[in-house]
């Protein structure tokens, strides 16, 4: 294990870091009036009193700003990262520093720093689980990993310690953490589920997973579906992509995007704040999509749409934001231009399959700079080099500091709405997935505007009556789509 | 009543307008693959063969072909259009000859032309109710103007014969129609609501109509509301807007619409196109919100988003988008720069208090060309002048040809599967709104790619088993927003 | 000839459109600021006085506007188009009526008309050069028809009254022309030129004609370059094009933009203005270009740049911008998609060789309306057809009404100072090509801004002396770009 | 003095980065297709053999690859940055270690680091001038520093030692390095001067003040503008802020600047570069501008246009990008919102007046991280603080890494070029100001188009002949503005 600070009950890079990290906490509440806003609001009633809220989500200066904003509002919280190279050590440290100082930290207890090594990884999302005196009563996530883990902990321990083997790596490491609880003790995960409350949970691929669990039966706790929100997927996945693609991108390799090509995976929320972004620095895009209708829209918007078998030879960057695997593939990977830059702003690594490549007799991989690797790949004339951004992860994460906060700042809004829902009317919850009400949507679209210097206008009596709404809202049908 | 021809059962302007009429519909059905793609799919087997369709929808060369994909399914048909200026006389001349000459007609009973007075508006609306030998089976309506008419009919019936008077022209019109009918028959609509099996519905505005119909239990027969297809509201409303919106500009005033100030009231979809379009001519766009979600989206697309209130003095357009009343006041149109235009196209022509405008003394209108007028308004130190188009109807059907043929084949391919629908799967509808199935609408998407050169891609078992779908879709959830 | 009135000196299509006409000459004025400007700044001194311009530039509602303001300023005007089918009839109605009635017109002599045949339009700009007791001193050309027919007319009459013959029906037509004139008078244009004190001309066409002309010492009288102001080519040729050429399109076929392939040759000022507006339209465009420098701002700009010759069978809109010839040619014509659309808005019809197709054996054309035609060309397995605007001649004019308004207001007011420049600082001028000052550049710009809201800064002393500027400009070095 | 490394005749920060930059340069050699193709056009043949180049212009990696190409091309280099905050350390230790080791350097003698000081600056600039037997013979400049410092060198020399003192600390400071050089040598700079065939000069700031010494006959050699070649500043200028100005006010604040209001002093080729930039991602961007023409563009381009003094307490950014002094005054900077970022990407750190600032009772400032200050003001109800960036140097290279590969390649093979012209040409250049032909700015466009995929159409000959020029080009006239 990387030998990091390890007193007291937290693990960062370095708690020196903790100076530079309140500083652009600082700066970030300014830019994230949703949660500000509800510190306002709870201010003195402290809903979350007595919910231990086990985290794991990306810790970065925003999600300091989002821990703090639980703990005002009266929540114990543990926290870890979701990605290996998504943390930000000085906000890590000042989060762990809390009020006190770097000698005597009395604040949340963080396991995450950039760089982690998958066992690392899984060691840190264990943490988040261990509380003095019994376990956490919801779990905040994003991806699904701390979810994940307590359901595999479930089944194996049902299993009786062992399950069968799954093929890659990150499985392996997985089941090997579950396998050394079940030693430990071999009902951990088992009684843990069973005083969850419920999970919140921000991604596309997390709430699919939550989603698939409610139908089989298997899921073990009450779960919101953050991501669907209108202020979390149509903000975060559009906007926030917007802004840290191109971020991840410049940090990254200094390459022009003007005047390049540049193909995009997927038209969802994410893969439209891509196109919208390469565009808006003289890229010319070019789509891929299996959904007839997303397809149509990129269509309409201007973008050419084909296979990327059609133009991986010509393409200057190549951008997977499909949430799905292999959409890359190994053989596309060796057909493509000296120079070009892979990278993934989806989910899960394999979008990419790096592993297929590293297979491949004669290619190599050498360290740009961190985060960064050029892979030569052997041609029947000699060799090619590709950059790939971030292993093939996150590359707005890896690469630079995510979304910014203001996007962040709508996305956690709803998480917090959802840990309030959960721990204040947990009798409205069954194991099931929820979203949250249009009017919760609406509110935390409503206290981001003042910032923007939005003037919104009232709909006079008249009005409201005429379409069949209150004039205070919620003011749209379920199924609109914004 | 215009002096239009009479002969036969339609009323048209012009029937040597057919030749002119029939090129235009030929060079449609080009740029229309949704609904000959159903030509082919049908050819033969004629679902729609005992189908008894009113319709009532813009009477445009578009509207031709779906007339005519119709009656190749095997229906019949009669048609009004909903709005007084939308009709294309060439258009509406075609149809009514059909394939025989202008001296031996043989076509669609069609009851529209280009500029009907209210009383006209609702005579035709009446024809398209009566039938040789009972009444029809199916509504096709836009704007909720036929359902209207049967459901007053209906009630006006019930209660004897006389209901309490409506305000506006309009409704005083309208109970006027009812009257003259219920003194002809007085159960005519209510036998003839029993007859029928449903109607589908492409407008935000019909649609909010049915849903409160069928909240309150009033709602006589099944509906489908076409206008929630993804392939209709996310196309038909945004793209066909971005088209016909400078199109209707253009043609009524010439006007250069770059560097100059644009006001937009509504950010729904409608809303969107208008501003992608004012935008993509050099526009400065204004926008104007109730919807907090609306109003962050606006705002993190780059535009000002502000109340009239503020601005009304600056701007040099004004569209509204938003489906509701007196969203332009008659004191916001004295306020307004001279030389400012002001336009409509969201649905009723109330959205502009024309009305109001001309009760204020000194106010005079003079009729520049067809459909844009100069409105003179007194000042303390004169007189200025606005510019208003289509007297505060749609503009972009007013002073233009409403959408282009390609993004209409998307809509009114949703409108023929949902006839289909109510016609061959009656059993399964109550009355209740229906949307259509996920799959016709990524149905029709798909027959729209190849006319624009979109290649999909093919997901792989793996991939699809990754994600949880069919490899042909559906491809996403119901509450997913696109 | 047209059956047109004939009263009077002076050539129109109906005099009864005068009120129409004068209607929008009207309106004209409120977005024609700079022109206004001249009118107040000159109010009462009348320099243009004596002045006596033959005018050959598009008789539209803007025209007229510059017209009325040449006659403000003192001078005497004989105005015909110089496009066959760019006449807005009401204008030339209004202009020819000028204060007076339909029965007792007495505005100024025009003769121009929407769809003269070419030996109408030569005939009405030999009629510009008939003047009572003497000829015109100035010419104000646009595309250098009135200049060509002067030097034609001058190197026949050195002739003897024969030359050479011009391949082309328009040459043929011109000659046919002068050899007329010279058997009324063998040295009419002679004389005519020594009276002539210069042209000022708006196109790069036309400058590029007059470039030569005064390279090898043919050029016969001084000329102003108009067409290179900053406010005219950077503002007509880009600005006038993005707001004309979807008005045109859209006028002649009503087919969604939106999701097609538009192929733009061209990639100049006209060039970059349709790349806009395509895009802001949704489309996604193609561009062709010779000039490197042009090409790579094309790349950087997002679009893709490739030759004709590649992508003419996957286009659905293909637009000239370039000023040369044969850029689409019969080969081309042929290999085009069903329903292509084709259209110039360089400058003469033969940028696309429609000469060419209409020798291509089984080739028919059918008028769809007027300035559109579907050509159907054979294929082998059957036949195909495409659709061409306005004969290949300029779209935005024949199809629309061309620029608006404001943007002509650029334009003409430096047409109006080069012919002040030219009538009172006559010996300022030799036989040569000029442009106008900066300063006066400067000052059409700054016509214009009130207009559209616009706040200059005003430069510190301390700010002009550190650039080397005077505070009220010029600003900038002959050379700079914009 | 930094205590960097000074063996050998250099000054960089750390040698033993010279690996990682070495690996950057691989990777943009392929990013710089102009620069590469000089060295293959030129390979073996060595035309600056002989020629002695003191270079003053950012050290970046791109700049790596220029100065390699000149001693490719055979000229011996002495280089320092022309910014205290644009080096990049490895790009600059690569250079220095060449194809020698960190113990055996024997690569450039470079001067430069990230962070020096201004007597530090002063004496690099003074480093490039102190050849090993006799001075160099050509400048490499960038902003004009290495010119002014031998101007102003020849002037003191001729005042015998002594000027009277200006205002700034960085007259002062250049001032006191002169005096120290005239100590050493009271006729080094007019010794120097002598030997000088010429500067070639890329910035619009420079080139002014070459203009000026031309007009007032001071210029002591010639000078070459290549600021003015198409490729450069509508390139460099325009595209090359596109991509840096984000990436730059990201790495520095992470701020969302979607849905934001930013601010833009100056619409030149930087400013539309700006403004596209910030448009792109999302932002509301308000214009200010002194030149009515560039006003009159930004308006058409849609833009809001208005003084700084209207909309300072409401906008989010700041961005100068004008060239002259005092842009934002102390005053404006005191009147901004909480939270404000402030950046310069024009020229010299005097547009913000961050002097007059620091004077201002109460006034505080703290850096957040290097190049990133918050500035705390006192306000009536308490403070407020700003976000300073780069010390109101060059954000772009101060926070980023300055222009993209791409965008430099054609900026610096227009440097190479002009080096080129200088030292074999030399008799056909005067002491005045020169720009390079139309030839080789088209030759430089040429020798980037492969690299984005771009295919050039080939004129005809009928066509070359249509339009008057050669079938190769140059195909503009000298005043074309692309």
């Amino acid at each position: 294990m990387t030998d990091t600070l390890t007193q007291g009950d937290f693990r960062v890079a370095d708690l020196s870091l903790a100076a530079a990290g309140r500083h652009q906490i600082r700066l970030a509440e300014r830019e994230m009036p949703g949660l500000m806003a509800l510190r306002s609001e709870y201010a003195g009633r402290r809903p979350l009193a007595g919910a231990k809220i086990a985290g794991s989500l990306h810790m970065t200066v925003q999600t300091a700003v989002l821990i703090e904003t639980l703990t005002a509002l009266g929540a114990q919280v543990r926290w870890a990262s979701c990605n290996i190279f998504s943390t930000q050590d000085e906000a890590a440290a000042a989060v762990a520093v809390g009020s006190g100082t770097p000698e005597e930290p009395a604040g949340v207890p963080v396991f995450a720093w950039k760089g982690e090594s998958l066992e690392e990884y899984w060691w840190a999302a264990d943490q988040i689980f261990r509380w003095p005196g019994g376990g956490p009563n919801l779990i905040l996530d994003d991806g699904g990993d701390a979810t994940l883990l307590v359901h595999e902990g479930v089944a194996l321990e049902k299993a009786g310690g062992e399950l069968p083997e799954r093929g890659d790596d990150e499985g392996r490491i997985l089941r090997a953490t579950l396998r050394a609880s079940h030693r430990e003790n071999p009902r951990r995960f088992t009684e843990l589920a069973a005083g969850l409350l419920g999970v919140s949970e921000e991604t596309t691929t997390g709430v699919n997973r939550l989603y698939r669990l409610a139908r089989t039966g298997d899921l073990l706790f009450p779960a919101i579906n953050v991501n669907d929100s209108v202020t979390k997927s149509k903000f975060d996945n559009r906007y926030g992509i917007r802004h840290s693609l191109t971020d991840g991108l410049n940090r990254a390799t200094d390459v022009l995007i003007g005047g390049k090509v540049a193909f995009v995976a997927g038209y969802g929320d994410v893969g439209k704040g891509a196109a919208e972004a390469l565009r808006g620095q003289g890229a010319r895009v070019i789509v891929s999509e299996v959904d007839p209708i997303c397809a149509l829209q990129a269509a309409m918007d201007g973008f050419q749409v084909t296979t990327l078998d059609d133009v991986v030879g010509q393409c200057d960057f190549f951008i997977t934001t499909t949430g799905n695997t292999h959409v890359i593939t190994a053989d596309h990977l060796q057909r493509m231009k000296p120079g070009a830059v892979v990278g993934n702003i989806g989910h899960f690594d394999d979008e990419i399959d790096l592993h297929g490549l590293s297979q491949v007799p004669g290619v190599n991989r050498v360290e740009i700079k961190p985060q960064v690797h050029e892979w030569t790949i052997p041609t029947p004339g000699g060799t090619t080099s590709i950059i790939v951004l971030s292993e093939g992860r996150l590359l707005n994460l890896g690469n630079a500091t995510g979304h910014p906060s203001f996007v962040m700042s709508n996305s956690f809004a709803n998480q917090v709405l959802a840990q309030i829902e959960l721990f204040t009317r947990r009798a409205e919850y069954d194991r099931d997935v929820y979203r949250l009400s249009k009017e919760l949507d609406e509110k935390v679209a409503r206290s981001h505007l003042d910032a923007l210097g939005v003037r919104l206008t009232t709909l006079t009596g008249e009005q409201a009556d005429y379409i069949g709404v209150s004039i205070d809202g919620p003011y749209k049908s379920d199924h609109y789509r914004y």
